[in-house]
């Protein structure tokens, strides 16, 4: 049962006219949150202000409130006080205690939150608790997003069943290393704070922080897992199943955000094998999503392969050997230790490059080392998007 | 006088049509050569010969041979038998011992040479050595270049003159540590060998070495300084003056293939400074300025200093302190230990960024280390240049 959770959405009315822009979720007692947030030395208001609620106990009821269009960040003491102000004004409002409210802000950086619009926003979205629906929030989160992203899952063990929902905004500023920049997923299962945190992480690890969109990862990048406690299952025992299936919803919610990264027209999966190290293997997977000569390549549809193996040179690892390089594109094999396959020609790279999804293997040793990022192509919209004055 | 050295140019009228694309220069027996080659792990077949050879002696004539539009790099074996060949052929015709002659190729990534069109363009060369000048040399090894770069400099010691000229092409894949593409700088000062060795890489890391276009380094990526023994000036006396006339050829080089940066419509200039690593500074200076979302608000002249401190935070430096940090925008304070200016407005941002060169100025702590990296903007016209098919 997600449904105990409840939903309340508003308008600012300001930056993205009538569109819903904020948004409050209340939780109940019993549920046991995880938060986990960008590696940015440089972080948002909201962001500094979880960090020190997480210090904190998180027994009885709590809450979740979300503004889009204004990220609070580079906003120095001024921009923490606007956010305790907002908590504040919630908690007189709803009752729950100010250290149990986990504030979000999305959006440009470098500008005061603008209260006079925000403080009657959220009081709406207080009114409104129940009334607003998962979709509803998924809409109020989003900025430069062409979409809300959303996913439901429902999965059986044994005669119980159990549901996780997941819901997400990206889209710039995405890098590996902790970063989504605001995501929520809630599973009605009941998971102790510690395991909760563990599953979260391990989730994380292997959807949002293999994704890089721009290499640039916000100060506001937040992402947090809801336990809401009203379906007992064994964990310990149903550990594995658990984690494969919250690890479906974040692998899931990962590619929407890819797919929807600034301008992006295609997702880009490079896997990088054989390394004797799993660092290096990510280093050069990295080093290939974050080229733009790659990503321009891509958005093309041209394979240029000479691209791709350059940009794993530059990694500037040592164990790299040019001799030892094997490099597919989709299912052709294009470089057989260094040399050009005979069964490679451009059109089969081709076929490849005009598919919505890319996938690059390059095997660079014998260990069973592996590395997977997730990228999108780089586009005329991505310059649009991103040079339009204050976007 | 540099006029002892003879150039000859032809056109192998494939790729570029009847443009000149190859090139060769013949020193004399007295001048010494100082190279630098790419760090990229993935090496062009030109540039492994290129080590190879200046591993042996460098007496006697030597010859500098260039092709430009295709790299020969990923073309394995076949592609150092071709260049071999190539020399093969130049040396025969020119009588130049095979050991040298130095090869240099630019382009595309991944074909092997036409060696049909080559030779006979390069025997061409060496029909029309001494008919060609240094502007049909500079036109010669152009590739996306918009126009060719030449810096040509006068210096005056004492009563004794001497000449620096030097010749760059660009202009995507450049990067820091070793990187300009190709470049020629020729002095007709006498300096011994590992003096100018010492020269060119202080030369280099003083400017090609803090560029970056695109955060990506060419497999091909060499430079060259030939000191060809004429003028006779007390170096040892002289040699921080000459260190500085030869930095201001460099730089100017520099400058120049920045600005002609695919698509570039601006120089961007970082400046990181007060952390108590050099290495940091630098770290932090590159981060800014491979950033898409910095180089497309520089094309948007949106002085969108949220991006640039959140590009610097995310260079993981653990020293870096929001509450720490000053940003200045051209000559305008933008923040002072974090917090915003009073006397900062949008306005006095925006004057900064419609000039076509930006200056940002990031203090991060009281030490002296200060590091400067020099970028372009992220344009469309990148984009269209680089996802043309096999650009």
């Amino acid at each position: 049962m997600l449904s105990d959770i409840k939903i309340g959405c508003s308008s600012t009315n300001t930056k993205y006219g009538k569109r819903l822009d904020t948004a409050i979720i209340e939780l109940n007692t019993k549920a046991n949150i995880s938060g986990l947030f960008t590696s940015n030395k440089f972080k948002s208001a909201p962001v500094q202000v979880c960090l020190d609620q997480f210090k904190k106990k998180m027994h009885g009821k709590k809450m979740l409130i979300v503004n889009a269009g204004n990220a609070n960040a580079a906003t120095g003491e001024k921009g923490v006080e606007d956010t305790k102000r907002l908590i504040n004004n919630i908690s007189n409002l709803s009752g729950i205690e100010f250290n149990k409210i986990l504030p979000f802000s999305t959006g440009v950086v470098g500008e005061l939150l603008d209260m006079e619009s925000l403080v009657p926003a959220f009081k709406d979205c207080i009114k409104n608790l129940s009334k607003n629906t998962w979709s509803d929030f998924a809409k109020a989160i989003m900025t430069t997003d062409t979409h809300h992203k959303m996913v439901k899952h429902e999965v059986k063990i044994g005669s119980k069943k159990f549901k996780i929902i997941g819901i997400a905004k990206g889209v710039g500023m995405i890098e590996p290393n902790m970063a989504t920049t605001l995501s929520y997923v809630f599973t009605d299962l009941k998971i102790p704070s510690i395991k909760l945190k563990k599953l979260h992480k391990k989730a994380c690890d292997n959807s949002f922080n293999v994704i890089s969109i721009d290499g640039d990862q916000s100060p506001s990048d937040s992402t947090i897992l809801v336990a809401t406690g009203s379906v007992d299952i064994d964990i310990k025992r149903y550990e594995e199943k658990i984690e494969r299936e919250l690890l479906t919803v974040f692998r899931k919610l990962s590619e929407k955000l890819v797919l929807d990264g600034e301008g992006a027209t295609k997702l880009i999966r490079i896997n990088v094998k054989g390394l004797s190290s799993y660092d290096d293997c990510k280093k050069v997977a990295l080093k290939i999503a974050n080229s733009p000569l790659v990503k321009t390549a891509a958005y093309g549809e041209d394979p240029n392969w000479g691209r791709i193996i350059s940009a794993a040179g530059n990694a500037n690892v040592d164990e790299f050997d040019m001799n030892n390089l094997n490099l597919k594109i989709g299912k052709h094999l294009v470089l057989f230790k260094g040399n050009l396959s005979k069964s490679y020609s451009e059109s089969k790279g081709r076929r490849e490059f005009r598919k919505k999804i890319i996938q690059l293997d390059i095997t660079l040793g014998k260990s069973k080392n592996s590395a997977l990022i997730m990228t999108s192509d780089l586009t005329p919209d991505y310059i649009s998007i991103n040079s339009d004055y204050r976007s």
